[in-house]
């Protein structure tokens, strides 16, 4: 095991009807400011519930945070915190939306001569404070709930990126599986993949000798594989959602990364393709995963051998074979889920790859992976074998 | 799922040689006071590691803390801090002394018209403030460095109780696992067997579909049973001290919990054991649990069969020759362990039961179980059959 520091300071509140809790959680005297997305937690009754459990508090709204949340709109949300002294964020919505509102959270009280963008260029190192926030989660799939990053596109450039800071995690989060309920199946889907493979690539690297996160890991990728299609077929069965929600959570809250090698490879290739292409985040994840995992067979061999027993079941054949059925078996669940695999399933005939690469250039990202020997020429290679 | 609420605040800091980065926890002005036990940190040079870490504080110090701390000792330490103006506790130890230094933390502050072992009487429920605490922890088992709850003994009634606080969670926790190279077998076994029994008590009661839950605890228990017995035959793995000490951790900081029910009967029972005998704490659980386990086959059943499945890899047998056969291996393993099972291992002779038996009344424990259905009858025949 590596040495770690951990620190999940996110209060939970998780279950049916715990939005109610909401207030308490919160100062009195707050100036809030409720951000959100397109408006379908104003269809489905969820913003009701936020302001049933804030009444008679100094409450305002910002709207329209969209998937893969801009620099451009969460720009006009930073202009209001400022103009109005906002001193809390509550976001309600998905992992998009708790994204955003962190970097409102931290362009809000960012030093005047800047601009905002800077946080994302320097990762977030440079923050020295935030406004608090809190949130709703309404999606379970990112683990931006209960985690310290967001991921923040400029649509005028056509960059995605990330960044870190202590001081935009969220003070406490509300999981209601209830509210997952009337999602499309196209977001619970994309959820499950996320979910998935956040905790793939805090476990198929090599081993350390980390039991218990190997076992945490584990025992979220089968509850994932045995409850996802069952949220997609049973989409108000409380308990598999609850399972769904919770594995999504944990996939992402720094506990199964804590002490292992980790590899984001897949995130890095995938956030070029949606920045490029408009493809939602988890079908960029489920067409990259299965082609990292194939170049990567030799560097990853006894997890992927331990992934295929574990995760598969597979002990039969020879290590060559259980570890190629173990990337099948993953294509496979992608599939099922409804995510294709293939960029081909998106019209993409492979012929931006360049482009892509000139990106990941761009962005710093050209010694990926947890041995960083993911150079552009393997990428290359990877969104090849992916077309 | 049950609905939970889940906080787990204090940051941890795992690995070799974190002790050096102390000093970065505590406010450059606080009045510390280091609290600890019998002096083993001085042997194995602990505490040299944390003066080094906290050069040029203000910094006092505290010893004597026992196994299964008394209110009698810690109460000298209320003093000190009272006189002092101590702002900042940090504990140096294992479980006992972390517990210690929760009830110093929380009397301190005790409202001043109260003898502070009200907070045992209310279970902590009264507390409103407590000197603000960290750890560094030597011993792995009782999960104490990283929750709210702590057990105290007194030693004129002999009653040892238990009482809950946020206020008193440490900030945070320091884990090497190179310092306990040096700690006897005795308490190494006692320390894995504890751990095994907390992750036991949030995990085999009925099930609630709670999928990462019950793989989470099955992950720690595998672990236990995989590392436990190394830890004793391989002092200085470090590897193995790792994981031990990691699921120690996660054994009992509400995580496994949280969404589940729970049965905290065998340390209830237990606790009385120690008491009144001066058993070791873990040797208690070791004679308790089989024989509750036992007479419990029925609400248990569900989950002693995923239990027998799982952790034990036992799928032969009719239902109740794998129940029966789940119940020994726990019994084997502790015996394994060095940690005998039957009050007889330990020179009793089941005359003390209804002395026991009073003690559980005074103390409240009338209907303990994740149904409230042991009681002291049950519990009569759980010490009768552990004889």
């Amino acid at each position: 095991m590596q040495n770690f520091i951990l620190h999940t300071p996110t209060k939970i509140l998780f279950g049916k009807d715990q939005i109610a809790e909401l207030g308490q959680q919160i100062p009195a005297d707050a100036r809030i400011l409720i951000t959100y997305g397109g408006g379908s937690v104003k269809k489905n009754g969820v913003l009701d519930q936020v302001y049933a459990a804030l009444a008679g508090r100094n409450v305002q709204e910002f709207s329209g945070i969209e998937p893969n949340p801009t620099y451009e709109t969460l720009m006009k949300a930073v202009d209001i915190v400022r103009a109005e002294n906002i001193d809390f964020l509550l976001a309600v919505g998905g992992g998009s939306v708790v994204d955003g509102t962190k970097f409102i959270a931290a362009a809000a009280d960012y030093s005047a001569d800047r601009d905002p963008w800077h946080i994302l260029q320097t990762v977030g190192s440079e923050i020295t404070q935030a406004v608090p926030m809190g949130c709703v989660l309404t999606l379970p799939a990112t683990g931006s709930e209960s985690n310290s990053g967001a991921v923040i596109t400029r649509k005028s450039s056509g960059d995605k990126q990330h960044f870190f800071s202590p001081l935009v995690q969220p003070l406490f989060a509300v999981l209601d599986p209830v509210v997952t309920y009337s999602l499309p199946a196209r977001q619970i889907a994309n959820g499950v993949v996320d979910a998935f493979v956040h905790t793939i690539e805090q476990y198929l690297t090599y081993p350390v000798d980390a039991k218990v996160q190997d076992r945490f890991a584990e025992g979220l990728l089968l509850t994932l594989l045995e409850d996802g299609p069952r949220a997609l077929a049973e989409p108000e069965n409380y308990a598999v959602r609850a399972n769904v929600m919770w594995s999504a959570t944990m996939a992402l809250n720094g506990l199964i990364g804590a002490g292992v090698p980790q590899d984001w490879a897949t995130h890095m290739l995938g956030h070029e393709l949606t920045a490029m292409h408009g493809l939602d985040h988890a079908q960029t994840l489920a067409i990259v995963l299965p082609a990292l995992l194939v170049e990567k067979k030799a560097q990853k061999r006894e997890k992927l051998l331990q992934y295929a027993e574990r995760v598969w079941g597979l002990r039969d054949g020879s290590e060559e074979q259980r570890i190629d059925a173990a990337i099948a078996a993953t294509r496979e669940f992608f599939e099922k889920m409804g995510v294709p695999t293939r960029m081909a399933d998106y019209q993409l005939d492979g012929s931006s790859i360049p482009a892509l690469l000139d990106k990941l250039q761009q962005h710093g990202m050209t010694a990926l992976g947890e041995h960083q020997d993911i150079t552009l020429a393997v990428s290359e290679r990877i969104y090849q074998a992916a077309r």
